[in-house]
């Protein structure tokens, strides 16, 4: 009984003309990621650290992040992209980050353009971007130290997060597509895709764009592919239902005073195992 | 901002006439077992095995269930319950487990009496009992082992589990008790509580009793405290919530093209955010 | 059997007018620094990263240092003091840190007043400060942020390793002191002590002093103590020791073609068993 | 700049007569041994567990030795061979132990056929073997799991060591042989090389040999060749130096009140910092 084997994330990128990636914490999401049909799964920093019960705000380290994701890609037959958060400081830093995810067999990592310690997107505040310059060091850096021409190195720019306007935001994209990066992420916290399609009609696709849309959750998979973006991250949406189902399930079961209330709302045990692959480890024993 | 404080498993259950017990397998989930109300967590083999895609049969190391139980442990208000297997070998492996758990901060552990590498007990087969004298020489090697007099271990019999009556529970608890278990755990997987209550009227109560009413739910909390039972167990109900809360959210997102679909029904980023504490870490940098 | 206990650093430091420590990157390190006399034992980032073999530059991780720590700590009769580089970012970091290491049972921690990334002291370039203000912050965060009053804050000052005078140095530690610092470290890389007695020459004592005599290994234990200094680290002169007898160990081997030619000179299997502490453990299955 | 590449243990089996390896517990005393001359490093676990203060009778878990020889191989030329006692329990682990030492790039594992949780084979008393036939499915179990044909594992009897003679080590070596090991170690505690040679002698090569001349350090490499013998483990000799120079180190500069008196005897920083391949690492800033 071998580990499943996957393809690298740029094999993926070639195959689809849209990549949808789903976020995950832990090795049971992404085996339901995959079972539901994403191509790939998000290691989201924000997910690590909440199932932690720490802010995502750079607290955790690059071990933790870098155990999580690789305990995610052991058990899927599709790559994990590992959300590297600023690289975990600076360009000896990211020389590491790369020789440690390749070695845990991790295809695409994601670097954003933040200072580290850098505080969540979502969050109000914190938000101070690093010098273009710097961060294209650091890309530049990224690509020199991987072994393998398979990585994949995602540049993140934080421009609009920030409060930048879109010509920032493709300035900063075109530098670091220039100095080596293999697609741009543009994320954006509006309440509405216009910043982020702004961004799309302007850009040249010197490389392909990945975007987030948490705060613009109706656009639909037909008009992203039609705008020209390449791989879209649905990156907190598992968490955020875990929160509410355990939520849901444990006050039930406490309120009511016993179980019978969420057993039909819940996967059986032999569910659990399934996904455990239990039948395939019991082989080694017969 | 200080750590929060817990009190020992030991003080809950002097104060309980029974301690409501909910598993969970990372540190968010204990959170929101803390705030349904339960007054302790379970840090559960099958869940923790399971989030790491990997079956419960003692397949993931020591090392794993104390990093997932002692970061569980950090972020509660209430203590953990850690699920220890069985110990995870013999008598040196239970007093170095002792030494990692105190060491951790985990004020209740449970081993139980089936041969190391175990497997899961709602599997058919693979239900092999360690000699009562050699898993009682595991508690005498727990207590012994113990910095602290808080520790309090529970001795898990699987008798029920592996197909043995009532009557070989019972002696077997006996003989757990009188090695210095701090309470006894009695495991039964049948569909209905008879068995656990022929154990419970035929007790004599010399250490306080714990019960896993997986497979007969309908035990209500009001009836399991009038059988004289000092703890119960809502072991996996959580981890199941999960699985079928992922499942969903990632099958809706991926066939509607959107995730708007789920947005009504799954938590809000800033709920995530203030289970993390953000507000209270943010003040650090004020 | 139970763990060795261990004091605080503070309880040693107050039976103590000088304590001495020795660096260690190992558990089996830090019990032959204490076999030998030493007080207390330096958890030092260089020998970690060293044993690593990566440089001493902020490349490992916060996890990676509290794992060494917290091990060694677990074997030893004396307490740990934890080298913590710059509190491994900002003040979050430095809460976290407080958090983890008291959880895993350091009772003292050191942090620097480089920028993050830092580099080691001995290379030359850089060694940039950070503002005496953001530093202070950091003190005063992790003050505030430890569960018990038994934790001790070195904070070390790396003025003069910067190429900052005397004056900048006695500032800064000023500073230190009356943001809470429990004592603080003034580092120097000059040829003779003489950096930093003028140091102690002025300083008001309103906190011990810490001084590491890796440059300056002549100063006797004697002459530092009339000096005023309250703790000496020894920091790395265990790892030069290490390097050069695996060096010289293997290349013997390697050309002799045999191990008898180092047999006399190494410890025996026995010896080794003995710092295992293995008849305490093998009394566990009799 | 990228990790430093290395073949596998199988290609450098190809490329000389007889393999020599030094043992190793950290990545530091992989250079060393590197530099030396030694083909492989053997991730011994006699050494990692001595390094951690706990005896060498499986009590740190898997996670603990797969980290430590992960971390030696990631800065290493040569190969890295893993000490991987028994197996870490039964079949299931087996399975589990090559996925996760493949994933980390490990390319040769080793397997002893004693009892889980084995006891160190230089202690008297507690060498129980597995059953011929339980052990010989465990090395099916681990050739049929590696995802690489490239994974090297050997298989080692304890029959000398337990107390049997050399028939029933020959009869268990050809049993293992024939279920796919790619060698065997005959292991013996003897005083003399007479028990292994004797092996030797009757043994038809239908893979090949490895030993570890711990007891008898005076057999000469030219002479271990010429006896057929494939691979020579040193597997403790590191070790036990470092155990010397640390005690003689911590003592000397202990007693004599400062550290003058070990400054002529001890590699200096500049030396560690050669080892820690800083130079190349301080490019990434430049």
């Amino acid at each position: 009984m071998q580990r499943v084997s996957y393809p690298s994330f740029r094999t993926v990128l070639g195959e689809h003309d849209v990549v949808r990636v789903a976020g995950a914490n832990h090795a049971l999401g992404g085996l339901l990621a995959e079972e539901a049909g994403f191509q790939a799964v998000w290691s989201s920093s924000l997910e690590v650290s909440a199932s932690r019960g720490v802010p995502d705000a750079s607290i955790l380290s690059m071990a933790e992040y870098l155990e999580s994701a690789a305990n995610i890609q052991k058990v899927l037959r599709i790559p994990v992209v590992a959300d590297c958060d600023t690289g975990y400081g600076g360009n000896l830093n990211v020389a590491h980050m790369v020789h440690e995810f390749e070695d845990a067999g991790i295809t695409a990592v994601c670097i954003e353009d933040k200072l580290f310690p850098k505080m969540n997107s979502f969050v109000a505040g914190g938000q101070t971007l690093l010098d273009t310059r710097e961060f294209a060091s650091k890309i530049v850096t990224a690509k020199r130290s991987q072994s393998s021409d398979d990585l994949f190195v995602i540049a993140r720019t934080e421009a609009l997060i920030s409060g930048l306007d879109v010509d920032a935001a493709l300035e900063r994209c075109r530098v670091y597509a220039d100095s080596g990066a293999d697609a741009v992420l543009v994320h954006s916290k509006a309440k509405s895709r216009d910043q982020v399609l702004g961004f799309l009609e302007r850009w040249d696709f010197r490389c392909p764009v990945v975007i987030v849309p948490t705060t613009y959750p109706d656009w639909h998979i037909d008009d992203i592919r039609a705008a020209g973006v390449s791989v879209v991250i649905y990156a907190n949406q598992g968490l955020r239902a875990t929160v509410t189902a355990l939520r849901d399930t444990y006050r039930a079961v406490y309120r009511h005073g016993d179980s019978t209330v969420v057993e039909d709302s819940i996967a059986s045990v032999q569910d659990v195992f399934d996904l455990q692959r239990l039948p395939e480890w019991q082989k080694l024993d017969a």
